[in-house]
């Protein structure tokens, strides 16, 4: 089985560290590869920033199909192209937000995300919307660290996400976590070992990367993808430029 | 008071009677005028005509704001890039799907919409849920014929619209009526007539053109804009490619 | 076009503040006059203020659609008797808390009410649930000073919305602000500036009377009024009593 | 206990057939009597009627308190009037569609209301939105007969509820039905008898006026009534006209 | 009318004090008993003592209509069986928390639970899920008290009660108080007495035990029980083990 | 990785067809075996079946954990005894209905169910409250075949799976499909070809079993299980009869 994970931005940086947790959790049979964009933004922050990524978000979904890849998982919490990406292929595309806060959802009363900044709290609260998960939100807390400076200090970063796991348990009955950025993959033991510590131990924190890929084999194995009633194959149309995207 | 229409397509044809339709309801200070794409789709059907339209959708907004109009009308029905461009300008920006869906829902017990295709259901629900507008949804119903065909047989077009009107009274006690593509614009009386001849009088129809246009008027003269703490300035960064999209 | 408000109590105090403030949001070809109800309750206050209020505020919406009035706008945030008015009249009827708390529904993610009392909580949370905009109202914050008093000290009330409105942004995460009460008129651009001192600018304040007169202005000029399906005129029968009120 | 019943008309017609219905069900320790309105409509049909209705039924409400009532009923699917008596008086007011809507959510999955004409739909699916009854209401079946003529050909009164029932068990998969109007009392037994002969057997049926009088002497008992905090008593103030509701 | 009240559990110290509380609210012509379980936990504090508890529950729900009782109530907040027992029977199975929290949903605005530990919280929000009242649900506040030590220091235990019902009212908005465990019994007054004396009058204040009373006579005089479309007869089939629950 | 399916049924019978089943979908690295119980109903089509089996269900689940199974499945589309046994267990425990209808839920618009008999539909709407579904699902189709006899005649149980599924398609919008009975295991490719044939292709059509033994092993692999805040272990009590379930 192989699955190619596309990190929806230009930073090359980012991809040794998200192969490596997404191998951390990959099947026997399950073969990983990741690519970024040619075209797009450095991080995904805001809905312009999913919105110059997309396209190149599509170019690479096309090709992961053409390539005889079994399913492709979009590396954000925005599910940037999510939908778009859908119709257009028939293999299983999978959007790290929606596979990490639906399973969230199974698993215990309300789940909360622990974002980056205050403004990331208007899309996720969208998504919840999008996908009827509201009933199940918390809340979104957030580090107020940016997506670019994530990698800068790991320890302050765990502190953090520790903190306002912590106060999300609290304040806001969460009995769930969910990690608001793919960036913050492979700290999830340590946000554990953390919230261990200060007395919430058997709050399940999930990794939104390692959700997504975990979807991704399920539907391999199952031969299930998205629904073509819901997301019918695009018209075909004159589009003007977009050269790599012409049907 | 200068509003700016931005067809979001390539396809200029469109642009003389999307105009006229929109100077049929202006008000006496309002200046209206109106742009299509240079790169980008035929026409909006898909999320996936969406996803290419919008950055040449964003660099049509952010013109329209460096040239001093008061606010901007995305003119479709996928409301498409509606949120990245309330994030990038200051100026109101109006989609005519969340504008007329929003009226539809002050006028009476719940609305339907009056799609083209089977495929724009699934997108109408996500707006719905999006701006939660559910539960004063009855139903979409569907013309079945395609965007770029509109234009072909008014006849037969206008005659497509009142039965689907009338089965959505009927069928899905709809109160209210909703276009589901701007390219249906100016058709309101016919079918009003149409329906009023069927026995149906009293139900209000919205052109969603002509809705986008009277909130922006409104938003304008109100001193009113979107949240920023919703739709807050994108962050600064790196972008690759997309030249007239750079912050 | 002739517009009509009615201030839906006998207090006739009210009336130049009321209407000088309609008038600087007036289109040029609106023509805007106001009445007062000659019996009633001397403001709206509570469920049984609006009982009282209801039979002349159709007396005199009926008399609006007599005088050739294009519409009529209930200037109170209980939208009293708005949905019996319909029933009664063709020409729109609009109501300063349904125009004002749709239009916030589209401006942002959550809106609050800045509101008068506690007693206005479970009226504004009944509308809100009478409108299907729950999901989408953040809270009401009260500035604990009564109708009748609210101009004894303009200084003190713009200083109490101002709090509010700051406590509604950082403790109930709201992102579009609306006045509880028809009474604080005028008062946008005051709230706007001293909540933009303490740092939160960009959010979004709605004079509830500026909104419904857009919204009655909008209808007009796009020849839209309630569904009569939803509010079909009443039947006609024998009522004892209300010798205006005959049909 | 005394418990006073609100024929909220001027039908004294109505009077004995209630009053004997109430009494087949009341206990043994509750005297009930009734009263009917000096002043407003025939019959309760619109929000226009109730808004006539509510000012009288005001006054009957605080008669009944000061006359030293337990509880008081207001006879009538529409609720008029429930939430302004609820502030006027301590003593528990009681509507009956609220009664035996929300006994009917607790026996079953969803239930249809047996209604009288079209318009009754738009008023009742506001009371399951004011109410939070949406998710258990399955639907609002209409006999198509005037609330005055219902005691024209009982007969075919008890065949059109039978019909209409048994539609709302096919069609609208409903589990409980109400009757739409307490007009309809005193059939159950009737309709129920109707139904299992067509094979609908262990279907509850509610009549609302029995619902009613058993919620209102469950609260005598339990000594409880309405919250005054959701209910304040309505702020004293100056009245004009309405001479018997001054504070 | 015979009313049988079923104490969940093996506890028979509880028996006594339950049935006067019951005997309180009882009706001149109810004549009301009370059983406790022969196998069972010794209290129901989680699913896993419901599970446990279940199957005993139904042995006296059969028991119970057998011996020609006119309804049956589960005696705990948790309504354990009470779906269950719904299929097995034909008379009226009320359930203590579905009783009181649709009693409570109809007072006021919205309601809170006084709990007895954190870990009832999740339940009791399944519940409201369930009965679909989570709208009208303000919050579960908890005394953190075992249920077994209820009785150990009254005193106590009311000053607990008093002090969350006050916390229930000020930070959760809650215009109703319902018991969260039906071990509260007889404590009401006491409770409105301490919260009156803190400021807090007219909050109605819910004893489930007593609610659930009222129900089943209500519904035995209706001559109404649960709908067995929702609830039908269980399948006939072989079942091992549970001698007592063969069909 | 070694799972355990509990049939919560006395019904040996189906073991074999079941862990069949099972194996086709398992991951290289996952040993499954099943059991089915000792005491308990021969099937589960009702709550009044649940009741009985989930003690015994009990029993097996805490059988697993001390065996050292690393997750067990409750292969039911009635999640008998889910709740009770994540209280009492660390490992994983997994539910067939919230695993596939949750996994729906991601794939498509809404999706339907294809049950057993008309008594399946109120225990699955409940099911549907429970998981915040409600929005989600579509409707529930039924086959109208007992479980027991579902393997008397496999062609006219698919036809009849392919013929409910298609009216779910075109009556009810149904974009996903989940089997309603984990009795409909292996069946997926032939409904699959035959609504193909009919011309629905693209549709999911989830097979429980399958759906829930992904979400077992994904769990694993994730190092997650479900939450102890919202399912915390039992308050250890005396227990009367039960003896394998003393604490």
């Amino acid at each position: 089985m192989k699955i190619r994970v596309i990190n929806p931005t230009i930073s090359k940086s980012f991809q040794d560290s998200m192969l490596a947790n997404y191998n951390t959790y990959a099947s026997a049979d399950a073969e990983i590869d990741a690519v970024y964009l040619e075209h797009g933004p450095a991080s995904i922050e805001s809905y312009y920033d999913v919105a110059i990524a997309v396209p190149n978000i599509l170019v690479e979904v096309i090709r992961a199909e053409q390539e005889g890849m079994d399913a492709v998982i979009i590396d954000c919490m925005f599910d940037p192209g999510l939908f778009a990406a859908r119709e257009r292929v028939n293999i299983p595309v999978i959007g790290a937000a929606q596979a990490s806060m639906s399973l969230a959802a199974t698993l215990g009363d309300r789940f909360s995300v622990i974002g980056i900044l205050d403004r990331d709290r208007p899309p996720i609260y969208d998504l919840w919307r999008l996908y009827d998960l509201t009933a199940r939100g918390a809340s979104v807390r957030v580090i107020d660290i940016p997506v670019l400076s994530l990698n800068d200090d790991e320890e302050a970063l765990i502190k953090a996400m520790i903190t306002e796991g912590a106060l999300a348990i609290t304040e806001d009955q969460a009995h769930v976590l969910v990690f608001g950025c793919t960036g913050m993959g492979g700290l999830k033991e340590a946000v554990e070992r953390g919230l261990t510590e200060m007395g919430y131990a058997g709050i399940p924190i999930i990794d939104p990367s390692a959700a997504a890929l975990k979807q991704a084999e399920s539907l391999v194995v199952l031969r299930l993808s998205h629904s073509k009633q819901t997301f019918p194959d695009p018209t075909v149309q004159m589009i003007v430029g977009y050269d790599k995207l012409q049907l």
